[in-house]
């Protein structure tokens, strides 16, 4: 089959890979209708994060079931199906408490590699859900965010707190962020504010249900959103870009006793203590374990009550990869979206 | 009157301070019954926090009303009364959600010093709780312990999430790690662990209802619960020192999706982004919102439910204030009562 491999920075090429198969009992292996590149896959992509030789890249992932092993259950060949970046087996006690991506039998998709024709899927009964009936071709983008990036936004409200009668403020623009304020308006709150000095980004996430935009950055963004919010900050703040600014930015735009929900991959963060003690807030974020939210992201978007399928702003035959990648690094798109 | 005043390191001195008095409508003056030391007067008294000149010490108190400002409605002279060591108007946005340390109108009652005969109380209305009637004199500890060091056991607790089924770490077996246990187990935890290798202080925690006590430190503290917790570690972790060794203990001691609460004043802390975001935990503390919690703790110290007195394992007149700090200081006691 043909998939995408990361062989240096900024160096990625679509080759020949050899074709997945039903290695556990418990595999799947999926034809691919859609897939794309994630904010996080740009870290390698930058050479910020170290690759040692060519890797498969990818983790999200929308699809028909091919094949099963002898031990699935519940997914059959035939279904589209969605899972996340993360394998679950879904019955371990910390999958039950909602945390699949900690899952005591967790398996990463990115090693995998979803930016190709097919790929296998492990725990295929804890990790794929699936769709009711064939979709039709255009919720296919929104059914693919739902695999990482408006999942990883969901739990970012949810962590966030984000509920009627509060205040959430974003902190990053990026498809998390943007889909962050559509999670904030699914989920009721008041008034929604996203930190953005990028006008395509800002009337996206306007759409998604922004009330209120704020063009200033760190420190001077803190102090834009205290004029808004009567000196006190928000009571829910998204945080989804993982620098050492942001991370402090989400934090100081915390009222006492509010909540900071964080999802961008943290990269060189050192968080102090001193002010963070001080600050009163509650910090809860990580990987999202978007299998959590899975049933609940397919159902609004096969009733066509969110289309979170709208930050993809380019689409690529997964031959052109490459140039997926150097648009969203050059900021000429906000996501890519690859079709096999 | 007199009181303690901090020269400089390891140099407290009982001397003559001005007679507090009603500064503005909404003050208090209050005589002392008793007061204390705590841990965190230790971090100055240590010379860890700098110290410009003589400075009054203590912020733990409970006495009786002496006298009120004009405005004051609902404390009156001759009542008992208790309050935290931060003053707070307990009406504004953030007092009403329950975070009165962090009063938009706080005031730090460690600036005015209680270790001494009088105190002027800010926000009388707002920080004071009066008890039933005069309490029996063997009662005052509990109730003095119930200013703070009770209290932020009790916020972390919270913070942690300890509840029914939950497993409970509790990472430093001074006076409010103790108190942590105490909250743990009235709020019906399962299982209380506490990290100690003082045997006086194994017995307190143990009469609190720690249910298993672990000698060994660091990781080898983390690997010792995860033994005793399926490999998983705790549900709820309480956090009550302040060092980086501790912050670290705690997050590794807590499974994915588990709760830290912590509330050691945090010295020289910073927290590695990407090992907390792969940790999963939530993770909530700071300055305890002790006036949320103070008329529960009240009653259940009136009632005889709990006897958090416990903790002052030495007492002595106020006048001898220096030998107090000395004892805790040197881990010769856990907690200093002085008697005014």
């Amino acid at each position: 089959m043909r998939g995408a491999m990361l062989h240096g920075p900024r160096d990625v090429r679509v080759e020949s890979r050899p074709d997945p198969r039903i290695e556990q009992p418990t595999d799947a292996v999926i034809r691919l209708a859609a897939t794309c590149v994630c904010g996080s896959d740009l870290w390698p992509y930058r050479g910020i994060e170290a690759v040692s030789g060519p890797a498969p890249m990818g983790h999200e992932y929308v699809g028909v079931v091919e094949e099963v092993g002898s031990d699935v259950r519940h997914i059959e060949p035939g279904q589209f199906v969605i899972g996340s970046f993360f394998a679950s087996d879904n019955t371990c006690e910390i999958c039950q408490t909602g945390y699949q991506s900690r899952c005591v039998h967790a398996e990463s998709m990115g090693a995998i590699g979803t930016q190709a024709e097919y790929a296998r899927v492990p725990l295929a009964d804890g990790t794929l859900v699936a769709t009711p009936g064939t979709p039709s071709d255009d919720l296919v983008p929104g059914l693919l965010a739902a695999s990482d990036v408006l999942g990883t936004g969901w739990f970012a409200a949810v962590a966030a707190g984000a509920g009627p009668g509060k205040t959430v403020a974003v902190v990053g623009d990026g498809a998390v962020g943007l889909l962050g304020v559509l999670a904030a308006q699914q989920l009721g709150a008041e008034r929604i504010v996203i930190f953005s000095r990028n006008e395509a980004r800002q009337k996206l996430a306007t759409e998604f249900g922004a009330t209120d935009v704020i063009v200033e950055r760190g420190d001077d963004g803190v102090a834009a959103l205290n004029e808004l919010t009567g000196g006190l900050g928000a009571h829910s703040t998204i945080e989804a870009v993982g620098t050492q600014e942001s991370m402090m930015q989400a934090i100081r735009s915390t009222r006492p006793g509010g909540y900071v929900g964080y999802v961008g991959v943290a990269h060189d963060v050192a968080l102090p203590g001193d002010e963070l003690f001080f600050s009163g807030v509650h910090l809860h974020g990580g990987p999202a374990p978007v299998r959590r939210f899975l049933p609940e992201l397919i159902e609004l978007i096969c009733n066509r009550s969110i289309d979170p399928g709208k930050v993809f702003d380019l689409t690529l035959p997964l031959d052109e990869a490459a140039e997926g990648y150097r648009a969203m690094d050059e900021r000429r798109a906000i996501k890519t979206l690859l079709r096999p």
